[in-house]
């Protein structure tokens, strides 16, 4: 069986806006945007689509329906659990995940932003925390799930969990894998922030377009990665790497554009991002 | 003279509960569960009790009287002291801390919460903060005292207080070492609910058998290791780790199980931890 | 052209109170204390003198006028932007920065203090992470600013950023460079009070007083540097490394003080800081 033949047409939709951002939807509203193969193979190409349009300088991330993302699509899963008495598990969890990790998302140059419009959970949360910013709508239902499943901490999110709520709030939520609505993922700092239903999507658009209007692309990139990799590095080897980079970043004409437009008080006209930066 | 002739009988009750929950109370309430030779080493004694017994899937620590743990015991300190002066200190500060550190707790296989009852000060604190998960008492009193009595972060709060709280918190609390309530704990995140004093115990009791009925203890032993050793890993390796662990966890029952109750709606009936998982 | 040639007299103003407690303040108002050359040598070399005076037992940092540090000097920017043109930068930034990173107020023996009085944007909002606990002026305006410039995360703010208020909040602020006040940083944890303008000051020296007064000199120094050094420390460094750090403290006279004060139930009075500690 190949996992192909559950592809129904677009499971991700796409559309880039002339201001610059680029709205990914999850769109197997019928399954609660349950990841995938199909559904994260058509992801990461949309992706990649995204970080190489020079028209695209942010991207927001959201789902159709009730769901962002309820997790593994459980249809996968039983055939994993089926396949797995056989052994033969190896084949199909790479099915069931795509062919990237969700830690992809970090190592993208363009700043992603996720729209939490219902269910995350499992998956669907590891996929959220991987996205730079975080806004929900109130009363999105958030869980880890894993633990009440008999499965670990998947794909990073043990990584990154405590990186962004702290060691003891990440273990509360992986250990009970308990529910929790948008208001406590707010309060917890797992959400930057939680608007009503209908003002997420706008929000989180508008957020994206002024840093598309606002930020230099080569900023973007550049700060994206040392916040990641700095999470690895000493102070005294971040700030050095920081005067090397501040350095280059003395050279691109988006510094000059970002010191010009700043006296002349107008809004910056920053150039696409180079695949050089 | 030896500190085991200042041991009385219990000093830290053991109860073991039909839901597989474990609860250990120190107890020494005449010297406000001082920290010490003859208590930690009964307390860790427990604790390998609780790891060992597969009726035990969550352990909660609390104490008796008016304080958690209000730090090393007085009269310990005041025999090392007296002791440093004859170059003697090693001994005696084994005496006092325990053949342990108190990071055994992260090395445990067992979610254990913490049941903040009173007073929770220097080691005390350490050892609420190396327990996974924090329930306090509104109006317990909390400080990490070091700075104060000439001494230095101890055994590893300086590693894990940052971790739960961020390094701006953290360096406040232990630089000034000031008294906070529990109230204030509960938004600094230190802790992660405060409750009335008489639905303290109860609430830990049922978090922890929350998490024995319905959360698989092979997820439990594996996500609580993850956490702590993901400190430690980049993303990359950390998801590479989870990505294993994952096939691992499908080979197991616990797998089968928490899908299978899953799509039964039914509670899920998982196994006791095995020794090798 | 020198930089030194646009130094006015008293940068930086020092006072050393004799309660134990300096305060620096940055002085170039009619600049918003832009961060460059003159101001940082003025300002490292009162650090050392800090540093080295035995009547001084802890830092504040505070700035005149309407801003702490509105961020790099654009004079000096504008001048390093005409320079790049001509391959000028290296020269030009070293007299930007001055001749240390911020993150030497990290190494310092001593706690650092910031008040944060008004606007606190890019170098001067790295210089206010660096201290080791944070207090703002109510309506001070914050922003991280380097993206709107064409800029990248400076000196160590893209890894201390996230240790203060984890990795969600730390790239919403560096990829956005939004303006946030006061109360909302807060609410992220970024500062660790705020408080009505009169009182800034006042409450900053009460907090450095009571350390001053009340906190041991050489736990101070030693605690400091566990906290920084032990995030790129595993929790069993950590822990051995702290064990071997009590057994030092033990033999100091601070120990002996701060244990007798306690059971005397009076104030301590500890000797100041030995270079050797």
């Amino acid at each position: 069986m190949s996992v192909d033949d559950r592809v129904v047409a677009d499971p991700v939709r796409y559309e880039v806006r002339d201001t610059g951002v680029a709205v990914l939807t999850l769109n197997r509203p019928e399954r609660m945007n349950g990841w995938g193969g199909g559904l994260a193979t058509t992801f990461y190409a949309r992706l990649d689509d995204a970080e190489a349009d020079p028209g695209v300088r942010a991207v927001v991330v959201t789902g159709s329906g009730r769901a962002f993302c309820a997790g593994a699509d459980m249809g996968d899963l039983t055939t994993i659990s089926a396949a797995t008495t056989d052994a033969a598990a190896g084949t199909d969890v790479g099915k069931l995940v795509g062919a990237r990790h969700p830690h992809f998302l970090m190592t993208m140059r363009k700043p992603v932003i996720a729209a939490i419009n219902g269910a995350c959970a499992g998956m669907g949360l590891t996929l959220a925390l991987v996205c730079d910013v975080r806004f929900a709508a109130a009363g999105a239902k958030f869980t880890t799930s894993f633990a009440r499943r008999g499965l670990i901490a998947e794909y990073g999110i043990s990584w990154i969990l405590p990186r962004i709520v702290g060691a003891g709030v990440a273990l509360d939520l992986l250990l009970s894998a308990r529910v929790f609505l948008a208001d406590e993922a707010a309060r917890l700092g797992l959400v930057n922030d939680v608007l009503p239903p209908e003002q997420l999507l706008p929000r989180a658009i508008a957020y994206a377009e002024d840093i598309a209007a606002n930020c230099a692309p080569s900023s973007l990139a550049v700060i994206k990665q040392q916040v990641y990799a700095d999470t690895m590095r000493d102070v005294f080897a971040a700030s050095d790497h920081a005067e090397k980079l501040m350095h280059e970043s003395m050279t691109r004409p988006d510094f000059i554009e970002g010191i010009t437009s700043f006296f002349e008080k107008r809004p910056p006209n920053f150039p696409p991002l180079k695949e050089d930066t």
